[in-house]
């Protein structure tokens, strides 16, 4: 015992692998995106349906940690900031409008122009020299098929700047038609398209916008999906995964005026299906899966093409609402001509693409997006995550992102969830309340 | 599309308009109350009302972050701080009191003199040189017409400097009626009175003190309380809000050995009710409201004279507990000078004064105050609010003060609070527990 | 008025007193100690009962801020690190294994050997060159009388420094029966012992792992069990404490291979009952105890002989999960030998020993540990409480954990509790979900 035994120190190989392929050169050519915490402002976002906004309606909403109240008056809706320029309330919290043009606030009175966002009057101190000196930021607003986009943007970013919405929504067909063929389906529908019916749901992702974009494009992850009901109820035999085979398998496009992102060449020579894994003694055979095709855009649009069905597209997004929440918004894009064709799809939509698809399939992407919260929220992910071939996906995502995006925005103040352990949001949770998107308005 | 646009940026009217009158300088004049987060220490607070402590009864409460236990002795209330000397741990959240003159900690034993906080012994080390070198801070007590306060002081503080409780509380009447007359109700009653009952209530508030308090003599926030109850059950009809006629409208009061605090001269000449506002297209006619007055004075006492009927004032406190939670005090005081008289004011406390005012209509100020706790809590809103003429008050309120403080309470340590997002806090919030002012006791 | 009183400053008892045991001298002697809020690395630690974790069960748990998995296969236990070398989720959040010999990542299909550790291939991309060159950290396991242990170690702790599970646990005996004599009972049994029987329970506790460690052998909190039924269902007479009587009171152990850790040698001469406070008026006559003896060895392992009932010891444990949760484990451990003697202690303890000791008894320890946790969370009770004579077991205890421990965690880092307060924790709180040690599995 008291010979000093002769330490041998083991060769690791549990460290950080030099064949990683997000070494530190290509770590900085992202720099911009892993600051991006709380999301890309002076973009498009998408806000409400427009059914959840009707004449009159006024709803609070967060985004890039801006807090942002919509109001429908005659028709148009209006985006302001949401925080009384006085004491800093939220106008939504308790909706008073006296004017169709105007929303006042609740606590004082104050009262602000709808279009331009001024300052106009003060309920009971009507001549006070504040009043035209000031006001909130508005935000423009696009509504389209039945969904409210609005333009999220620093304070001082001009009008004569934003961009029209289709800068920041997925590639459109036919369009696109020559550029990105396909020849397994026709070109596919648009958001912006005539009678395009858009059906879909919003919900609360609990962790940071990127790593939920991320998982969307990401074609090394269809395991996760390998028992949903949809798979099996349409017999699809799955592929264990797809490999890209040369450098081309993902279209960068950064067109002036157009929008920014990649398109991946799937399901063509570009992408091989993985049929077998020898070590583990996996082999698929007479694979039959539904052909599909992912792009990305900016600020976050995922588009899935051919999918969930024929003639149909879906469309994601991941809306920053602080660093560690975001909206998750899932929409399924089809022409339909007739009415007829809409009470079809209206109803296959809601037997079929919502239960299996929207929740169902998509529920276990939003499970793996919270699952890598912890190793990303701290940083430690960012830095230390060893990334393979195929995650040439998020790598160009990340890249191309960090050079085309207006703005990152700068962490939330003075607003709900710029500080996360104040004892409000403990009773709140105390109550069953989870933090949310929507503002809860209070009932008198 | 290859020219590159002339970017025109756009006047910004967004921003904090020179017109505010709360510009840099007038930040200056109260930076102290900017400070004081954790409340102001070295004053007299409510700490329970004599009912919620029996004779032998044991209650812990925290108020400026420290820890304070309180037990009833032979009918006299004593006040110590509860966080044992030993190991930290409250004295209160397991009561052991073997004698009536000391408290025992139910841990390890260690006892406090009631009236001198010193370690007079340990149960079971009974000779140990500890004993006689150290103790707790005690608190000095008053108890008066069924309520009990306590001087939250420093451990220094000595007992020689303590002033009498009225130095704290509301200007006493008719002694000020020569100074603050008022045409429309007699001499105010006063919690110090002879004959005077106090009926009320509190409970914790989720926000800062100072935003709480604020709330309460702030004459631009009649709009809340427009759909309240109270206000319809009575036939009020009332202004759009009140105006500042000029610089006397408020009188502050700064003698030597009195309250600190001021006076609104409300429903006298020196204050304008707001009738209409033609913008907004408002009118209000045959205005028919309740004639009240409000003060507030040092450490942040409101008081409300002819409120809410006659021969009565209403006492609010926003007692500090953390710097994000406060314990909302509400008293109605009123002198009853026969049995009869108590019976009668009880019934009618119970069946309209408790329900519709006390709740109901100052229910809407708890949600007030909330609603501004995110632009205060990082602050954002200190430093960004921007305030107008009818923010006379709270400024006056803030100089004040700013000036007459017996001190600015530090940040708690070793308490409750002092760490909000701690694991024990999760556990019990996810058991449905708010955070709260109470010690919650162990049954064994 | 106008004469300005002469403050007289009393002379302040409330300070920390010289007379403290646990002066600067002294606290300089723990530092280490004081470090270890997220607890000491390269240890041997419980994981779980043999019973929690049949053949082909996995299981995600945490310590000292390590996520581990565990699986069996083919009866043996395997332990890893439970974080994903690519995207960082937990391998145990959805169990999916291939081959017995290896675990394989439910998101993107990384697999890792069992036994190694080593990255041996992913799914669907079998020949990327991350393979081979990189993996995750492994841990020791030995599995003993249905309890298994991890040797929690640091990425680059050797295999061949990994001691022999008997030096992280109690002292065995009878071979140290010369060295730890007790007439009052025979040698206690061990947990490593032939047919010892090993019963218990682990839950998760509130605080930091230290202050609930040193509650287990605190001689001075006899007073917190007065009251438990246990007691009275024995007709116990207890004394208000033990007081030391000199120096030898505690012998400290710290053979090279070996426990490292400290006898107290209670219900001896060295320990001296308390029967009296005159002060208190306390008197206590026919003492009827139990005789029982402590002793803790690293990394924190509670032993009490001949409790809590003949021929047992009680063991604890308080495994750190983060620095302020711990696992706290409680066993009883008594050899027997036939069957009959298996099903007659099997009884008793269902009936006996778990409801009214290892609950009832032992949850007076847990609130009390869990009651210090804001006194010591943010330093304070680190640097100001005051210790007695009768601390000499934490003191003492904290000084040898200095010198004899074999690493100190670091603060976890991209892990559940790294940050406290995020979205994911509050949306699980509000689900009525604490903070734990176990990993909540997905049910597709």
């Amino acid at each position: 015992m008291s010979e000093q035994p002769i330490i041998r120190r083991r060769q690791v190989k549990t460290g950080i692998s030099d064949a990683r392929v997000n070494n530190a050169k290509t770590q900085s050519q992202y720099q911009p995106y892993k600051d991006a915490a709380w999301g890309f402002i002076n973009h498009w976002y998408p806000a409400l349906f427009s059914h959840e906004l009707v004449e009159d309606q006024v709803e609070g909403i967060q985004i890039c940690g801006i807090p942002i109240v919509l109001r429908r008056a005659n028709g148009k809706v209006f985006a302001l900031k949401d925080q009384c320029l006085h004491r800093g309330v939220r106008l939504s919290e308790k909706p008073m409008c006296f004017t169709k043009n105007t929303i006042s606030c609740w606590y004082h009175g104050f009262t602000f122009d709808l279009e331009s966002g001024k300052l106009v009057t003060i309920v009971a101190n009507p001549d006070d020299k504040l009043i035209g000196t000031t006001g909130v930021t508005t935000y423009p607003v696009h509504e389209v098929n039945g969904m409210i986009f609005v333009f999220v943007r620093e304070d001082d970013y001009p009008d004569e700047d934003v961009p029209p919405l289709a800068q920041d929504l997925p590639f459109r067909f036919p369009e696109r038609s020559e550029q990105f063929p396909h020849p397994l389906w026709p070109a596919s529908p648009s958001l912006l398209d005539d009678n395009a019916m858009v059906l879909g749901m919003h919900r609360t992702g609990f962790g940071n916008w990127r790593i939920a974009c991320e998982n969307g494009f990401d074609n090394a992850h269809i395991l996760v999906h390998k028992d949903n009901t949809i798979v099996h109820a349409m017999d699809w035999v799955l592929p264990l995964g797809l490999l890209p085979t040369g450098d081309d398998c993902i279209s960068v496009v950064e067109e002036e005026n157009g929008p920014k992102g990649l398109m991946q060449w799937l399901f063509t020579d570009k992408w091989a299906p993985v049929l077998e894994n020898k070590e583990l003694g996996l082999k698929v055979e007479g694979v039959n899966g539904r052909f599909y095709r992912t792009s990305v855009v900016l600020p976050g649009v995922l588009m899935v093409e051919n999918w969930p069905g024929d003639h149909m597209a879906q469309y994601e997004w991941y809306v920053p609402i602080t660093d560690d929440t975001h909206e998750y918004w899932e929409i399924i894009v089809r022409v339909c001509n007739t009415e007829e064709e809409r009470t079809k799809h209206q109803y296959r939509f809601d037997r079929v693409y919502e239960p299996l698809c929207l929740h169902g399939f998509n529920d276990c992407d939003l499970y793996a997006r919270e699952a890598m919260q912890n190793f990303y929220y701290d940083g430690t992910g960012w830095d230390e995550e060893q990334l393979v071939a195929t995650d040439v996906s998020p790598i160009t995502w990340r890249k191309l992102a960090s050079r085309w995006n207006r703005g990152i925005a700068k962490p939330g103040r003075g607003v709900a969830g710029a500080v996360k352990d104040t004892s409000l949001i403990f009773k709140q949770t105390a109550d069953g309340k989870r933090p949310g998107y929507k503002v809860e308005q209070i009932k008198d």
